[in-house]
Formats: C-alpha cells, sequence, structure tokens
C-alpha cells in the first residue's frame, strides 16, 4: 500500500517538473538547483555568485528553507527577483513549490534561475524540480566522510563543489580521502574547491555557470 | 490518498517506538537520540561522551547512516557495542530500525544507549524510535541562523548542543541571534556550547548524561 502511494507522488512532481522545464526552456531560461546540507554555504554562494554575474546576466533566486525568509533577504541586496519558498516541515523542495514559486516572477526577465534547495544532503537529490543542472555542495567543516555517507548526490549531481577552504587549516579534513570516495562513486564527477566567503577559487564556478547559461537550452 | 498513509506509517512507527521504550525501560537502559545535519560533529561528540563514560557505565551506540560503517570503526575504539545502521536512501531512522539493531545487542549487558541518526536536521525530528531523550545539535559552522530555520528540533528537543565553539574565531556567527532564536521559539529550553574535538565545555554534557542515566527509567 505504500510503496505505490511513494511512486505515484514522484510521477506527479515528474510530471510538474517536466512543466516546468519546458516553461522555462521557452523563456531561454538556465535552472540551477543547488543541494547541499545545512550551512554548507549555498546561500553564501548565492551572494557571490550574483554579485559577479549580475553585470551579465539577469538573475532570479527561489531560496527554499523550512521557515523564516532570511536567505531571501540576504540575496535581494544582490538581486531584484528573489522568491522565498517556506516548506514548513517539508525536508524538500518538490515541482510544484518551484512552479508556484515561477507564478511570482516574469520569465521574460530573466536569464538564469538559481533553486537553493531547502538545507538537507539527502531528500532533495530524489526530486526533480525542472532544472537544467543540479549542483551538490560539501563543505570542509563537515569532514571528509560525507560523499562516502551521501552517495547519491555524488551520483546525482553534474557539478560537485567543495565549499569554506578558507577554513581547511583549522579543520581534521583530508582532501585526498574526500577526492578518491568521490571518484570511487562515479569516476568522471566534476569537483571544483572554493571559499564563498573569500572568493577563493569562486572563478572556476563562475565560468562554469557561464557555459551553462550559454549551452542552455539543452540539457535534459 | 497521500495523508492517511502517511499518518498510517507514523502510526507503525509510535507503535514500534513504544515496545523499543519498554523493553530499553525494562533492561533499565537509558536511551538518547542524537540529531543533527551532516558534520555537525555527532560521531566525534560520541566518540569524546564513550571515553569519558565508559569507566562508569556499560555504553552502546547504533549509528545510523545511508551507507557505509565508518562511524562504526570509528566508534567501536571506545566502545564494545556498536551497530550500524544503513538506511539505503533513507532520510532518517525509525522505530522499525532500531528494533531490528537491538536484537544484536545483550541489553542486559547496557546502561546507556546512544542512538546517532542519519546526518539530516529536518527528517528524524518527526520520528520516534523509543528513546528517552533527544538532542539536537548545531554547530558554529553552520551559522547562527540554523535555529530560526529548523524550528521543529529546537520545539523537539529535550536538550541543544552548539558543537565546535573551537572555530568560534574564524567564522561569522553571531552567538547572541543564535541564542535568541531558541529562546524566541522555546522559552525554556536548554543549551550546551561545547567542542567535541577539544573538550571545551563537555563537562556539563557529561554530567546531563548522568543525570539522565540516574533518573531513567521515568521519563515518556
Amino acid at each position: 500500500m505504500n510503496i505505490p502511494v511513494v511512486e505515484n507522488v514522484l510521477k506527479i512532481n515528474d510530471q510538474l517538473a517536466a512543466l516546468n522545464r519546458r516553461r522555462l526552456g521557452q523563456a531561454s531560461i538556465c535552472a540551477i538547483n543547488l543541494i547541499g546540507a545545512p550551512g554548507c554555504g549555498k546561500t553564501a554562494l548565492l551572494e557571490a555568485t550574483l554579485r559577479l554575474l549580475s553585470a551579465d546576466f539577469r538573475c532570479a533566486v527561489l531560496a527554499g528553507d523550512l521557515a523564516t525568509q532570511r536567505d531571501a533577504d540576504r540575496l535581494a541586496k544582490y538581486c531584484p527577483r528573489v522568491v522565498q519558498i517556506n516548506t514548513g516541515k517539508g525536508c524538500h523542495l518538490e515541482a510544484g513549490h518551484v512552479a508556484q514559486a515561477l507564478e511570482q516572477l516574469n520569465l521574460a526577465d530573466i536569464d538564469l534561475l538559481f533553486i537553493e534547495n531547502v538545507g538537507n544532503l539527502i531528500c532533495p537529490v530524489g526530486f526533480d524540480v525542472g532544472q537544467n543542472y543540479k549542483v551538490g555542495i560539501f563543505s570542509t567543516t563537515e569532514g571528509d566522510d560525507k560523499p562516502a555517507k551521501h552517495p547519491y548526490i555524488v551520483m546525482e549531481a553534474d557539478l560537485l563543489l567543495l565549499n569554506k577552504i578558507d577554513l581547511l587549516e583549522h579543520v581534521p579534513f583530508d582532501r585526498e580521502l574526500f577526492e578518491h570516495d568521490i571518484r570511487r562513486l562515479k569516476p568522471d564527477s566534476r569537483l571544483l574547491a572554493l571559499s564563498a566567503r573569500t572568493l577563493a577559487g569562486i572563478e572556476p564556478w563562475i565560468e562554469q555557470v557561464r557555459q551553462w547559461k550559454n549551452a542552455a537550452p539543452g540539457k535534459q
């Protein structure tokens, strides 16, 4: 009785995600879904990214959290198109959340859409929201064992980021083990290391976003 | 169609949790459920706790993770009774996981049972596993906004910990705001700040566990 319902929920979600993807594609918007644990630095990464890209692209952000609009408030300083999605007790964004949030935006005014998922390294991985690319974010302060313990984000992400490299000297973190575990799970995985706070290593990430925007619509 | 099934799952879980709690109570075991984000330091806290308590109490640990037995391997150095629970894609421990894992242990040999939940600040909060006490763990590196963004763990926890205070000088963290948000959600909330790595502030936590053990069974 349980499993068919779960499948049904996922099927409805996939249908809504396909609709989102079509709408976004028709508007030539490249959509990037950011997934990571609470405090891995998703919002800080977006602050830096918006600052560095907003001269060239019209950006928008959907910020998912259980409660508060603190992320939206932070991001509104760098971007006039921010929608906060509060999920209540919901542990991930679903395609329906994104469809509703898109109603708040004029899609003709947007080049790049960042979807900051709820802080959770597990549940958001399984829910397509209509993005073109999924980015998985780890941080040095979480420890080097997180890819091994959370293999599904490694398998599903188009790109992995290791954030907070400015704190490497202050925390126990075996970078070789971290990267080895990622390659073991997915040999062709792509990983960029950076600090959203100091901007060390940020350029390859910014360049990747530019490339994705220039390639989209296309993937998926 | 969806909601009744979810309610049903929760009802079955609650029944199993009550069974676990009864079994543990009959064996005079005090069970503590540790909930926190990936990398907040649950395993490091247990390493320190086992080291400091194992002369006085016979401890056991159930370690929940999607994959790997790395936590069990780390904890086995300090405790002969460790069971690793791998949930696959499961984002939280359920009472059934704990019931199964207890089959691996001789309950007559145990005074204190630590249940290290899957690294996730959201989903584990809603699932009773038969513990006597729930402990919510934040860490300074996750940022000061986590209680406000994750109110349910604040409401549900018997005790909150702020880990990694040794890193406070290296990260942006407004401790006043962090504590204010907690009190706003739950005025009588109890919070201890510590570093599992340097052991700064660890004594009040150890003392709390002793008190819980000496009080149990009783609560719930």
